[in-house]
C-alpha cells in the first residue's frame, strides 16, 4: 500500500423525505443561487421541494445545464454569480450538474480565466463558494468527492479538475428520486458506478486488502442490482443501495492508497466530446476492449476481481481471463448498454479522430502503468469496433 | 436501509515517516499539549520524532494516561490546560490515549461537572478544544471517529460519550509503529477491531448491501492478518493492513444507515471495570456466548456471516450457526485469547457482579432488539464461564 492522505469531510444526508432537511444545512443568512438542468427537476417536483425547504432565503436560480456541462453554458452562471450577491451554491441534479457547480463554485472567485482551471487540473484554486447538492441522479459519485470534468464546446476538449475546496458542504440522497428517472438513465448510473470501482480496482496486487475487498463489495453489490433496477424501479432498497454504491466508488475510500488506472475514462471522454455518447456508454464501450489488450499487465487482478466478483474459478489462467472479460461485457450488455463502436452507427472513421484527440489533450501514457500510449488507444479501440 | 447522516470529517495521514508531517498539520502558532500515555512512546522514540516535528512551537506534555483511561488522571490534564494558554492537543498513543484526549478536549471548556459528559453521553457538550492524533496501536479506531470511553475509578462506572466536536482534526497512522508493540498488544488490536465490525453488522437483515460488503470485507481481511502478523509483526504489508482495517472499522461507514447491537461491548465494560481484563479480550469472552445465546434473533445474520467470511455452506442451519460461532471463537483463540472467564480465572461469582452493575448503569434492553434484558446477559455470562 502507497502512503495515501485521505480526507472526505462532505456530509452525506441520506433516506426518504430528506430534502425538507436543507432549511438545516443551509445558512440561514446564505443568498443562495440553485443550478439545475433540464426540465426533469420542475417536472418532478424537486425543485418546488428544495424552493420549500429553503424558506425566505433570497434564492435565484440557473437551469440549463446540460450532460457534460460545457464552459459555455458555466460562465453564464459564472457572471450572473459575480453580477449579484450570491453567496452559497445548491447544485439539484446529477453528476453533470454537480460536476458544473464545482466549476461554478471556483471560477467565481477565480483571478484570470476561468478555463485555466481545467487545463491546471484545478492546482491553482485559492478559494470557491460554498456549495451543497440534491441528487436526482446515482451515477457519477460526484455528490461525494472534488472532482468535476467540463467539456468546452468550441474546442470539443473535455478536462477534468480536483480541489479539495470543491466538496460539497453536503449532499441530500433521497432514493425516491430514482423511481422517476428514465430508464436510460438508470442504466448508465449502474455501468457507471461500475467502472468508476473498477479504475481504482483492476491494476495490479497493491496490498490493499480493504480497498480490494470494499471494491469487490462494490461491484458483487452492482452486479446484484443491475438488471433489477430496471425491473424494478420503484423498488426503495434497490434504489437506496444503488444510490450508496455510486457515491461510496468515487468517494475516495476505494481508490486511496493505490495507483489508478483511469485510461477507460480518458478514451471514453474523447468519445463523447467527439460523438456525444452518453458518458457511461462510453465506458461500457472502451472497458472491456481495454481489459482484452491490457490483459498480461492486469492478469493478476483480472484473475481475483474473475473469482471474487464473478465465481470464475474453472479453467487456464487464460480462460478465466476470457470469461471474466465476458462477463464483465455480458453485464453492461445486460443493462442495455451496446459494448461495440458499431452499436452506436460508429466505425473505423472514429479511431484517428480518437486518438488525435488524446494527443492533443496530452493522453498519452495512460493507464497505471503509463504504457497506454496512442499506439496502445488504438488498438484498444479496434477492438472495441 | 434506514435514513442516515454521515460525516467523518478526520484527515487520515497514512504511511511510512509521517509524523514528520505534524509541522504541516498543527498550526504553526498553536500552544500545543502532547497527551500520552505510559513509558513505551518514550521508549520507540515516538514522543521524540513527534516532539522534533512540532520545531519551536510552544509544547507542553501530560503523560500517564492509563489503559480504561480513568476520569481522575483526565481532569488531572484538564486542570493543567485550564491554567496553561493551551490551545491545541495532540494524542499520542493507542484508543485509551485518543479517548481519553477527546474527554479532555470536551472537558476543558465544559460549563459544569464534566463527568456529566459522560452521564448525558456527550450530548451537552457545546465546544471542544481541537486536537489530532498520532496512532501507535491499531485497534478502537478511535483516531476516525468521534466517540469515547473513560472510566471512573471512584466508583467502577465505564461510560462511552459521543459528539461530533471531538472528531480528531488529522490522525497520523504510520504502520511502522506496529512493529515495537507487544504481542498481547497486537492480538488485542486484531479482536478489537473485529468485534467492532461485528457489533454493527451480526445483527439482522437490513438491506445495507454496501455496509454488509464493507464488513463482511473487513472481517475477511482480519482473519487473513490475524495469526500472520503475531507470527511476522515487522511485515509492513500485514501492519498496514491491521492499521486501516482497524480504522475503517469505526469510522462510520459500516455502521451507517443499520441498527448496531454493541451490548457486547456494554457487557464487556463491566468486566474491565470490574477485573481489569483488557477491553479486547472482555469482546473474545462475551461476544462468541452472545451469539449463542441469541441465535435465533440473529440466525439469517449468522448464515451470511458463515457464509461469507468463513465459508460454511454445508449441513442444516443449525449445524452452519454453530460452526460459524465455533470459527469465531477459534480465531480468538488462534490469537492466543481466551475466550472463557475461566481463562481469566473467574468463575460463577463473576455473574450477579456483573448483572448488578449492567443494572446500575441502565444497560437492561441491549442490543440491536433491545431484548438483552439482565437476565439475558447473565444466560450469556453463564454461557461464557
Amino acid at each position: 500500500m502507497n502512503n495515501f492522505d485521505f480526507c472526505n469531510p462532505t456530509r452525506i444526508i441520506f433516506g426518504r423525505e430528506t430534502v425538507s432537511q436543507l432549511n438545516d444545512v443551509v445558512p440561514a443568512d446564505a443568498k443562495v443561487m440553485i443550478l439545475f438542468g433540464g426540465s426533469s427537476a420542475e417536472k418532478t417536483g424537486t425543485l418546488d421541494e428544495v424552493r420549500a425547504s429553503l424558506g425566505d432565503r433570497a434564492v435565484s436560480e440557473f437551469g440549463g445545464i446540460e450532460p457534460n456541462p460545457t464552459y459555455e453554458t458555466l460562465m453564464k452562471a459564472v457572471e450572473l454569480i459575480r453580477s449579484k450577491d450570491i453567496d452559497y451554491l445548491l447544485a439539484v441534479g446529477g453528476g453533470s450538474v454537480i460536476d458544473g457547480t464545482k466549476f461554478v463554485a471556483a471560477a467565481v472567485p477565480y483571478e484570470g480565466e476561468p478555463w485555466d482551471i481545467l487545463l491546471t487540473g484545478g492546482q491553482h484554486i485559492k478559494s470557491a463558494l460554498p456549495f451543497g447538492t440534491v441528487l436526482t441522479l446515482p451515477a457519477t459519485g460526484s455528490e461525494m468527492n472534488s472532482g468535476s470534468v467540463v467539456t468546452r464546446r468550441a474546442t470539443n476538449d473535455k478536462l477534468p479538475f480536483m480541489h479539495p475546496l470543491v466538496f460539497p458542504k453536503f449532499s441530500i440522497l433521497d432514493p425516491t428520486k430514482v423511481y422517476t428517472l428514465p430508464e436510460r438513465q438508470v442504466a448508465n448510473g449502474v455501468a457507471d458506478a461500475f467502472v468508476h470501482v473498477i479504475e481504482q480496482y483492476l491494476t495490479f496486487p497493491q496490498n490493499a486488502m480493504v480497498q480490494d475487498r470494499l471494491a469487490e463489495g462494490l461491484l458483487q453489490t452492482l452486479v446484484g442490482i443491475g438488471p433489477k433496477i430496471l425491473a424494478d424501479q420503484k423498488n426503495y432498497d434497490l434504489s437506496a443501495n444503488l444510490m450508496w454504491s455510486a457515491s461510496v466508488a468515487l468517494g475516495g475510500m476505494v481508490g486511496t492508497g493505490v495507483r489508478h488506472d483511469w485510461a477507460t475514462h480518458m478514451i471514453g471522454h474523447e468519445l463523447t466530446a467527439l460523438y456525444n455518447i452518453d458518458h457511461a456508454r462510453t465506458l461500457a464501450i472502451v472497458l472491456p476492449s481495454l481489459l482484452n489488450v491490457q490483459r498480461k499487465d492486469k492478469a493478476e487482478k483480472l484473475l481475483q476481481f474473475g473469482e471474487r466478483v464473478w465465481n470464475i474459478t474453472e479453467g487456464t489462467e487464460e480462460a478465466r481471463i476470457d470469461q471474466t472479460i465476458d462477463a464483465t461485457r455480458n453485464f453492461f450488455e445486460s443493462l442495455g448498454i451496446s459494448t461495440r463502436l458499431s452499436g452506436y452507427d460508429l466505425g473505423e472513421e472514429v479511431i484517428d479522430a480518437v486518438v488525435k484527440q488524446l494527443e492533443k489533450h496530452g493522453m498519452v501514457t495512460l493507464g497505471e502503468h503509463g504504457n497506454i500510449t496512442p499506439d496502445v488507444s488504438r488498438r484498444i479501440l479496434v477492438d472495441a469496433l
